[in-house]
């Protein structure tokens, strides 16, 4: 059984974590939020996952490297500073830190990337996700990984090759362009699709999270995986052997 | 046999028109181009099809009225006073003007609409459409079209309530709005998709042409059905009997 | 307030229900099971609704007569015996019975039926469903009511035009039939689509149910509708208005 | 240039690849048919393309070997009793035979056989395939390439897992089984899906075909690629560097 302790366990991502659990074989031996003890939490726990705030990282870090404790941050709204951080303490413990904790997508990336290294520049690249009324920013973060797995797999990179929207005239599609769609609308828990679109052909790669209790399960299943690694940075692909 | 004449017959969709004619049921009298004679043919054809230039419209009409030829009219770009000629023929002849001459595109229309109709404003309306890299503009006339029957359905207007692209932080949906996504890539020849997302639920209402040939296909259908109709301005969805 | 009394309620689906009344506008004032007495609830209630078994349907019937109460029937497996029943409290009381209590597909099967009215025979029909591992039987009622309603549209019925699976060598599509495929895995709510393919062109009509809760507020929305009308047998389509 | 012989250069196949080979950059030189003289043929040609009937096969591989030019073979029907002669004749000359000629297919069935390695027997398959109306047998040669690409990422065959079609009472999905679904209709030259259902999200990877044309783009692009190599029996996937 493995020990886990939540940064940020009265969040809506911190009670989903913890209700998956029992469910994933591990043991959840506590939780904090703003202003508790990181260090007793990190003391108790064969690893940690923190989904709080930007500002709490830098103490979160610092209790994890002083008992040895590995960590999964899904923390969103990262600095430079905060990756240096980060980088940093993966030189005495195991670290993962994502923007995605769903392994179907972690898995789509990869089929995506090789799509697009396979594929030459004549198959159009278009990335379309919909999501729920109340999402605030497009395209998703789940698109922009995917747009940059393509984009790699092209030996480019995103910020050369993105099409943000279309409307209006706006010519022909330039080549080696990868563009992004969003739709919003009701309860959608978050589709993506990647298209490739050749001469006569369609090749379509895509993702439904049914049930937002996906994301929590990733996230535990990749720290109880974490949790046996020596220091080091890592990635959801390593979790799922890719 | 209904005897056809064809405005613009050189041209891509002239070309395409011809081609169906005859599988229809109808005789090719003849086809003219800038410079054309539009009486001679109007004199020998039982119904004219123009997809030729706005420029040439005020004669073409004059030749029509002149013979008392019924004409379906799908060239683009027309001006308010191309809409009042038409209008004016539409005392004398059968006149059918229309963006769209899909049969599919058109039943299309009528379900959204319907579908509008029926769900309450917690229904949130999407419409994406692909089309091949060469088109250069977005979004479609038909996902346009899909708009303005959705907006009908709900007793307003799509200029009230279309939402053209997505990007960047745009805050939540709002209430009521009509959202537009387009993607580019391949050789799509026009695929359209409009999502009513309810909360936990939703209905998606499609089309897909394969082949632009149901264009033309729709243009000498609705074109025979024209020929036998008195003086007036007609729809597609007349032609359907919708 | 619409009081609602629950007939099953110790089932998976009677908690549901209970779940979604007071969103809806309704208040609980009790539910039975196997053993309770339906008259006093009858007499407490605005409106029943039933999801539990066919067994307990005549005396649950007897109970709505009595006290006058309209009733919503959802109890699957009902025989000729069940309906006869059904029909002759009809005569006192508002009733009505369905396999399927879902707003969104009452909508869907009213848009299939209009398209297979408005296209001819050369557009064949496919139906397919998706639904989650445990189901345990294919197609789902919601394909076959889906199908009913596109036979009725051509003006023939299911039983003459059904293609229930395609394995071997089938030979060439027969005209006027509707075929049906069903996909099983994960824990997919039910998505049904029905396709009308034409040649050159395809009209898509679907359903994707996120979350088995549609169902429970379909059922409440339309017993609060029930509520308030005359003696009769009832449908779907007409809490909808269609 | 390379010059490609065509072997049933009068069939809708043979047809096709003559129409595509000066895009691609080659050089047809010549095509027979029942009765015509392979050697010449062969010959003249850098690199042979069989589309014709098993009989012919005997002879035309024969031919090749005594000239010492590639061949790729598409014919299908082939016996335990071809593929022995395949094996033979790629003693002396490059072969490639294969099912499918589409290079998107290609790709996709190694993307499939990649998700299925990677994901748990707790994600279901289900392979879903649509074509027109005219096709007499079912799943698709594609289908069933898709499943077996499916069961050797699984480590299994498609043999031991496959469920041909589900109606009736089918009980619960069983674990490890790869369903397949066929629609027909319309004019739809070939739209094939893999679902990958887990629980609580799906993984969707298709492909569609819009126009038959990109067979024989296929079928020549592996042809010249064909053309260059050494003695052997190849497959699709190296075409594309799988």
């Amino acid at each position: 059984m493995t020990n886990i302790g939540i940064i940020g366990s009265a969040g809506r991502m911190g009670q989903a974590l913890a209700a998956v659990v029992p469910d994933l074989g591990g043991t959840l031996v506590g939780g904090i939020d703003a202003g508790g003890d990181a260090v007793v939490l990190a003391h108790d726990a064969d690893v940690l996952v923190d989904f709080s705030a930007p500002s709490a990282l830098e103490g979160t870090l610092a209790a994890a490297r002083a008992t040895g404790t590995p960590i999964l941050i899904g923390t969103t709204g990262l600095s430079p500073t905060h990756h240096a951080l980060i980088d940093a303490a993966a030189d005495d413990i195991a670290v993962l830190q994502t923007g995605n904790v769903s392994l179907g997508v972690t898995l789509l990336a990869k089929l995506v990337r090789e799509a697009a290294e396979r594929l030459g520049p004549d198959w159009d690249i278009e990335i379309v996700e919909m999501h729920h009324r109340h999402k605030v920013d497009a395209p998703s973060g789940t698109a922009l990984l995917l747009g940059e797995a393509a984009a790699a797999g092209r030996g480019t990179t995103l910020s050369e090759t993105r099409v943000a929207d279309r409307a209006g005239l706006t010519g022909a599609r330039s080549e080696g362009t990868i563009g992004f769609a969003s739709l919003r609308g009701g309860s959608v828990a978050g589709d993506h699709q990647v298209i490739f679109a050749g001469t006569g052909e369609r090749i379509e790669i895509g993702h439904r999270a049914e049930d937002r209790a996906i994301f929590a399960k990733g996230a535990i299943t990749a720290a109880i995986w974490l949790s046996g690694q020596p220091a080091g940075r890592y990635t959801m692909g390593q979790v799922l052997g890719l």
